[in-house]
């Protein structure tokens, strides 16, 4: 099948944000979604800009059942690694389940790594969840090491009320 | 004891990276470590800089046995959360052998909370060795989640050469 990669503009905010919560029912975690596309507008498309977005379009013939042409996309951001440099964050790569299994996916991931290189990045990190067999097959078959596995690493998060009372605690001091 | 917890400049460059790579060894990692101080001051304090830091310094009266002021570090970039918005991804957060157990480490950790805070960061994403007890515990008791053990995510990396083959796979389509 045809399709396109290309970079996000603020009118693909509400498609994006149409499969971030497809994704997040995919996962089981749409309680957790608070983001709105409007937030997506202003934080990836303003002056220093907190993301960057790839989307995955076909053409309108081969538009999906709901007559979407974009059918996935990459959201990443720039990060660092203190030993090794430049990095890419990859929070999501998705692509819509009847798309999937003709190439948009390892398009994609292609796509975030050429965008990369082209910054001088020596890694690209992101995290999978254990039951997403499908998800972690893809990214081994494409050299993905995982360092969940090989060295013990786990994911620690603060997040909402936590996160807020360790800053509270420091504008106490 | 007495610390000054500040937002690191260029000519700190030398200091983070000798800390960095007592981190490394600390970590049994010194091998995998690649990166220069030069690179810290070009990608820390150029324009559009990859990543933020903070340095935590004590005063020369309580210096350490080799003579250093700069006793730890934080370094942080700026990543995205595509549930709930803008987040921290904090690479490293490290505090001298002799200088732990003095509120050095808890008042670097809720300085980047609070500069995150300042950009209404919603989330504080990072990894941990599973072996690093003493780390664990630690951010544990500050409330943090660890997502690889309450929903299975596991840390997956391209680096190096697998990186560089995926966009190169991606350049010859």
């Amino acid at each position: 099948m045809n399709f396109k990669i290309r970079a996000a503009t603020k009118e693909d905010c509400k498609e994006i944000h149409r499969m971030i919560m497809e994704l997040a029912i995919y996962e089981k975690m749409l309680d957790q979604v608070t983001i709105s596309h409007e937030d997506l507008e202003r934080d990836g498309f303003g002056q220093n800009p907190f993301f960057e977005c790839l989307v995955a379009e076909v053409p309108e013939e081969h538009k999906s059942k709901e007559g979407r042409t974009a059918v996935g996309y990459a959201l990443y951001a720039w990060a660092y690694s203190t030993w090794n440099g430049r990095s890419i964050d990859l929070e999501d790569l998705y692509v819509m389940q009847e798309f999937r299994g003709k190439g948009i996916g390892k398009g994609l991931l292609r796509k975030v790594a050429e965008e990369g290189k082209k910054k001088q990045c020596q890694r690209m990190q992101f995290t999978v969840l254990d039951w997403n067999k499908s998800a972690r097959e893809f990214y081994a078959a494409k050299g993905a090491v995982d360092l969940t596995e090989s060295e013990g690493r786990h994911v620690i998060s603060f997040h909402g009320q936590n996160l807020d009372n360790l800053a509270n605690e420091a504008a106490k001091d």
